[in-house]
């Protein structure tokens, strides 16, 4: 248990990579800034590997060679794109050559699997996973993170981590509500049902209404805005002309020109609520002159080859 | 406001001296985990003063120069040897050589000043520093931590910490908790007052036995071991046989040498409380052939001088 996922990461990380000889990190071009920061804390060698490319990961296994330690760090569901890590070819590609694989599963725990154990749960991976890493934030609704593994990795974490030694417990009224939180969200499935429905009834609607949803195959829906001022404004209208807060997602949480309005629904938005947001936005859109269209995907994807993966490794 | 204490540290610290062109830390030798994560996440140079040395810390200060940016960490309490920084005399020298200060008052927040501010209240000297660190836990009983300074500061911490931007914001509940008990101890002194008596009859009735009382001028009563085995092994024997929780401090928290048992009596130890804590102390000393006498200062000094010292750059 940490404070917090982002503690979770950075500490865990690090302790691992730092831990095994002359360890190689293999990280996915788009993991989350804790992540990075974990990585960056080890001070091993690392290798960004393009988002989701298996042959790419393979290539720098198959370059690494057996022996050497490597780490492959990623992501089940990534949170600014909605999209799913391949996690079983993943698992293979490290068995075939001898790695380690780290998951962060901070936006699937509570919400997919058959008990809200996260997409390794729903995908019957999770045995697969050296580390899984979650979060009690998010899904859970309270605050702190979560490493599970093998008792003896566990050990070590706890025993080398500065991110976890030297700092506080989590309170007892915070550790009670999300022991309340998990033990509801193993039996009942009902908001997992409800999340996925009100997330698919989002992306339905408003791609009906012609606003630029990008791929998503989770409860995550973007919205294309590709400018950073207009992203901005955009949200400055929906809050104060319609009372709708969205954040504006601009650079560095996404590649330059791909800044976009992420929307992510609950169970409790309903079909009225998700009615007031295309009409929102459809106002927003014409306000500021957007293209209403299908976003082009080979464009928003080859910013994201071309921008995040020089920035990432930085 | 950051997740923890920990987290205020590392992504403050960081965060200020990246921005500071060309920037030098000086870091006091004793300076916690997380301030030393900071120093080290930050990638500048740093250069470490023997603890408490103003001495020391002014060669340091010529040495850089006037005109380099230079940034003075330390804090006000020291957690496991509860002696205090010369607060004032450090921002004469800061002002003197043009350095920025950062204080860490994690162990004096709540427990210190007329409202409980922390050291600095006490002192009168809260304006002289840059930057204040404080925590919701310890004194205040919850989670979180915040830094204070002028609003220029805080809004570049805000704006480029990965380790604030990038991560969950305190749930309502633990926000609640946190400014109930701040608003309580900004009224109340019983507790304060009621806290320094406890701590200063611990100490008293410690001495008053001859257990190995370190030098403390604060609330923090460290008891000399010595030695880890020996200070694991009391500290089993007092929860085991006296039902009494602390726990061994040993290196790398405290250099080698100078493992102890550290007391933080809180208002609530009431007197029948510590001499029970007395009694049980003397049984281990007896059962272990602990020495009873004043713990030797200048050896204590020696080694913490030897050891932290060049570990601590590490």
């Amino acid at each position: 248990m940490f404070t917090s996922g982002y503690v979770s990461n950075e500490a865990a990380i690090s302790t691992i990579a730092k831990l095994l000889p002359n360890c190689l990190i293999l990280s996915d071009a788009l993991n989350h800034a804790s992540m990075i920061h974990g990585v960056r804390s080890s001070g091993v060698s690392k290798q960004i590997w393009r988002h989701n490319d298996l042959n790419h990961l393979e290539e720098l296994l198959i370059a690494a060679g057996p022996d050497r330690a490597k780490l492959i760090v990623f992501e089940s569901v990534y949170s600014m794109d909605g999209d799913v890590a391949p996690i079983e070819k993943i698992a293979d590609l490290a068995d075939k050559y001898n790695a380690f694989t780290y998951i962060d599963e901070v936006h699937a725990v509570g919400m997919y699997g058959n008990r809200g154990a996260g997409i390794c749960e729903r995908d019957g991976v999770m045995d697969r996973m050296d580390v899984i890493e979650g979060t009690l934030a998010k899904g859970f609704g309270v605050m702190g993170g979560y490493i599970t593994g093998k008792k003896s990795l566990v050990d070590a974490v706890r025993s080398y981590a500065p991110g976890f030694i030297f700092t506080t417990a989590l309170p007892p009224g915070l550790c009670a509500a999300a022991t309340a939180s998990i033990r509801h969200l193993k039996e009942s499935r009902v908001e997992r049902e409800a999340h996925q429905r009100q997330a698919a009834r989002t992306k339905a609607v408003l791609r009906a209404a012609g606003l630029p949803v990008m791929p998503s195959v989770t409860h995550i829906v973007p919205v294309l805005v590709g400018n950073p001022d207009l992203c901005k404004k955009a949200t400055d209208i929906l809050l104060e002309k319609h009372g709708i807060y969205i954040q504006p997602i601009n650079y560095p949480t996404v590649p330059r020109g791909t800044e976009r309005l992420r929307v992510t629904p609950t169970p409790f938005h309903n079909d009225v609520v998700i009615e007031h947001l295309r009409d929102a936005l459809v106002d927003v859109w014409e306000t500021l002159s957007l293209p209403f269209s299908e976003p082009s995907v080979p464009e928003v994807e080859k910013a994201v080859r071309q921008q995040i993966f020089s920035a990432a490794g930085g």
